[in-house]
């Protein structure tokens, strides 16, 4: 049993959903080395998250985007936390119902994800900046 | 510290809350094996999801499923992913909500679950078919 | 690669979010021992979740509350499990959405959060009472 462990950064993208798989693949090669065991990615931020959903269609985005940003709207009355912007406590909301981390198997050096998963980050915030992560591998 | 991989399918089930919990035990009785550790629980698809929820009144699993449906209709005016059936863009919602995968610590052989947790395969699409399941246990 | 587990209680608060980073770090000082790994924190219960969330400001937890009771509101019509009262099934409903556990990377002896991370209980009933935690390191 090994372990490794990498922190990067994902670069800034606007508000929404954004496949990033290759983007975090680039990171690890080190993968490879690993013939079955686990990957936690996770996401060092409130106002940003990681989720697993569709590689293919990027229209599927756009939906989750439409969707998301109706579920928890800006400027709600009851808000007291607004200081930072009215898209600031609909990013922690949404921060929360889609997670900081995602976990997935790894393989025969590959993350053993379905044909049509991919991994996401959801960018809740407008200019939400580039994002720290750490990956962290654990297996054999 | 040792590893235990294995991929298998969830028999197919309608769209709805269902407790799996039996049907993935059965599957690995290499559990027993394992004094302390995790295991994750991953569905290799994007329009299902696991979670983990009450074991005892299958109330509670309806319950989920009208509300869940409630939370994320179909055909909503600004979905543009829509050629694969009105219940597909929202299960990949509902998807992302509830989770591709859970951990579970792992204590004397055993699922260290609480009394009333079990574990809910969520289908999220009428026609869902078998879902494939990825177990893998890291502990000694 | 060591595995260390413990169980123990978060004690009892009311129905909202709250800020526990310090009353489980309390509980972990083996973490110490550990210079790279992940943590899962995981809630054996149905009522009640785990998540990673803003750790300054508490109205960041009060607008949580107040947008989590308005998106699962109490005595919804089609409700069928109300027999344990009108904060029971809501309850159920948020811990799933919100999730029963949490992975956190370690680095070095401690976790490995963002500046702005903590770690919040949900307690989504108004009498939970205290909460059992298993908390299970793994690492080197």
């Amino acid at each position: 049993m090994e372990i490794f462990q990498k922190e990067f950064y994902l670069k800034a993208r606007p508000k929404g959903f954004h496949l990033v798989t290759n983007e975090i693949l680039q990171e690890i090669p080190e993968l490879k080395k690993f013939s079955s065991g686990i990957a936690n990615i996770f996401i060092k931020h409130t106002s940003a998250s990681l989720t697993i959903n569709e590689n293919a269609d990027p229209d599927v985005r756009q939906d989750m985007k439409s969707f998301t940003d109706k579920m928890v709207p800006e400027n709600l009355p009851y808000f007291v936390h607004t200081m930072e912007g009215p898209d600031d406590m609909p990013a922690h909301i949404k921060s929360s119902l889609f997670g900081s981390s995602i976990i997935i198997p790894l393989t025969n050096g590959n993350l053993n994800l379905g044909s049509w998963q991919g991994i996401y980050l959801c960018e809740h915030r407008n200019n939400g900046g580039r994002r720290k992560i750490v990956v962290t591998i654990i297996g054999n």
